[in-house]
């Protein structure tokens, strides 16, 4: 099998050094030998890696070129990518993709392409890099029915979050994320991640895939990790929990909910046990129960070990066509707003340390149907305290209202609030 | 695709229950429907989930008959089923089957015979129940040299171990035992899964696959939970750890080693926090990493889905071809026995309670070229006191022989001792 490269950044590097050290390998599972007959990028670094791959500088000529069987695109974003993918795919080339904002944006568009010229559109690379969530939901689970999907699937905000948790009142947002960046686990812009784009794009296609719905980008709640502080973390501790970026999809006959945003999980289970970039994605299906598979979610070998697993399964045969919901532009079930979706959360309100302000507060949740799991008050600077609850699952407008509430009280200098996620409640 | 099922019981009727209630996603995905044409059993229950199925009490006329494709084999056993499923093989018949004593015993030759005929012999089923570790292994990592497997393989062992720690000095083996059988956790003759021979199987599947090396049962080192001790959960919870009943095999250019025993793992890490019935398969990879699968190991549903995972590749043509490792018999590197393998270690050593004695036992281990990590000393009864020490990663026999020196001395009334496993440790 013949394939042409697309980019030569660090995933690019990744693919062809296993090719390499693994040629023996997969020569013994499967006869068919994997060829890089053409590696095409903007700029030629000539990494020792590459030697003897023939270069090329036009990404867009490899789509045209007879010689290649499957072109793998590494060169993210999804313009240019975008043109590429389509002319491989109309040029009957199967193409192996890393770029989850392409799928997002465009895999509606390209899988149709896919099928009307019978090649593959093969992406494993493309979610929470070397876990192998995509063959998972495709192949393992087909005989199941996914129910929901819940996941740490952004490898610098749960770097930055497990260090802000450690470091204390010393661990404000801008400082870890500095530090982040010093170590190459943050972009020099770091927006996409921080602000949860990034997840969001995972989230929409394994959330297709999970539930036979369209890719729906735009159905995604979207909230960043931006506004979290050293109290955030001081306080999801003190009441027993870890604060993670979530991306959450779950789904029943009424509807389905997508959301990605920071949200406090319970000690003790195994999503506050993952640490620094390490992903993880917990699938509840029916009649599978729940199923956790966690994982180096981005680099040169995770990701570039999916890629070759996604070539490998060209070589041998065995490609899937692509999942008719991918495809597919029509909504069984509808999207919920945020407003509609169903959350524990942790509140705190800044009250006079006066006697009476910690029952004020309960009352006034009493008075809009929220029941308490738990509630501390302790005093803060200047006379004031913070009495902080954890609340039992409620519907997010029924919580907004009680704010709204409590925020018009004299007694109530300021309100926070942030979602509570405990995979044991689902399903 | 025409498939004939082998036995009745519940992994049976969780295959026929989702093939029921997910026809039409498999159908969405391939066109090929999955028919059952017979079900076979010595017994028929006439259980409402296989109404409309024909029944026949026979099932080696199943391994004959020309209107199946595929044979189910769900019969459990080593003898029967091999018969079955040599027969079926050698007809022509594609087979898949939940069964891992078969596969640890028969695998060479059954693989063999399979080769022979060009047909496949799927077996997600029979380790881990629903986790999809066979075709991670075999499909996902095929880009990755294994270094090692660590996980918790026996649902039985880890629900006893669980509910042990949780009970304290009320957590006797036999009373933790009896509760499990009673829930249905712990078959009414355990020694299967309390004595390791269970993880032992799924250990040999998961070490040939991984580490493209015969399958060895008789290599594996085998000790079962039989002899843990309240007092041992006690010491380990002291001493930062949890005990887990572990499935191991490690892989460097020297050998290959492969044990299950019980093993103190961590607090705070992935596996000390798998509970109950709960399995988990650590696997560490170049260059992918460490990658964790966790979820349910046994049960209709989850072994069900894996049996219907492999029915679907066969479907969609997709079953690969035997891996050469299952029906190679030549090692290529040496199975290590276990007083050359390397561990941490829980150690203690019951003294009199007087001064001089801790220094006593520090002395002889440093002796024997032994690194101390912690050491603790509790008050017993009648003027005795026990040592605990955790000792950092030494040679088997190195330790043994410090052990000995110990036994022997007149200030020394026992020792005990139980290896300790860090995942981080590994590579």
């Amino acid at each position: 099998m013949r394939i042409g490269i697309c980019g030569a950044g660090t995933v690019a590097q990744g693919v062809v050094q296993i090719l390499r050290d693994q040629s023996g390998l997969m020569s013994r599972l499967n006869p068919d030998p994997i060829e890089v007959v053409a590696l095409a990028s903007r700029r030629n670094l000539n990494l020792p890696v590459f030697e003897g791959i023939p270069f090329i500088d036009d990404v867009f000529a490899l789509a045209e070129r007879e010689d290649i069987d499957v072109l793998v695109e590494l060169i993210g974003g999804t313009d240019d990518a975008f043109t590429l993918v389509k002319a491989a795919l109309a040029n009957g080339k199967s193409v192996v993709t890393a770029n989850k904002a392409l799928l997002a944006h465009h895999g509606a568009a390209l899988f149709q392409i896919a099928r009307e010229h019978e090649v593959s559109l093969l992406f494993e690379a493309a979610v929470c890099g070397g876990i192998p969530i995509i063959k998972a939901l495709n192949e393992s689970f087909v005989g199941n029915q996914v129910k929901g999907i819940a996941g740490i699937i952004n490898g610098t905000t749960n770097f930055i979050l497990t260090k802000m948790a450690q470091q204390g009142q010393n661990g404000a947002f801008d400082a870890v994320l500095a530090e982040a960046q010093h170590l190459g686990y943050a972009e020099a812009d770091p927006t996409f991640d921080v602000g949860g784009m990034d997840a969001a794009h995972k989230l929409a296609i394994m959330a297709s895939l999970a539930f036979e719905e369209p890719l729906q980008l735009d159905a995604i709640y979207v909230e960043g990790i931006e506004s979290i502080t050293s109290d955030d973390h001081e306080w999801a501790e003190r009441l027993g929990f870890s604060i993670k970026h979530l991306g959450i999809a779950l789904a029943d006959d009424g509807g389905i909910e997508m959301r990605v945003h920071p949200a406090l999980v319970p000690n003790g289970s195994q999503l506050a046990s993952i640490q620094d970039v390490t992903n993880a994605v917990n699938v509840l299906a029916d009649p599978l129960g729940e199923i956790l598979l966690t994982g180096a979610g981005a680099g040169a070998g995770p990701t570039g070990s999916s890629v070759v697993s996604d070539l490998f399964d060209l070589a041998a045969g065995c490609a899937r066509k692509p999942p008719p919901a991918l495809m597919s532009v029509t909504s069984t079930r509808a999207a919920k707003s945020i407003e509609h979706t169903i959350s524990g959360w942790m509140v705190r309100v800044d009250v006079p340390d006066e006697s009476g302000a910690m029952s004020e507060v309960a009352s006034v949740l009493a008075e809009y149907g929220l029941s308490i799991d738990q509630i501390q008050q302790r005093d803060t600077a200047g006379g004031m305290a913070t009495v902080a609850l954890i609340l039992d699952p409620v519907r997010e407008d029924q919580l907004r209202s009680a704010l709204l509430n409590l925020e018009g009280r004299s007694n109530v200098a300021g309100t926070r609030a942030i979602r509570v996620f405990d995979s044991r409640a689902v399903g």
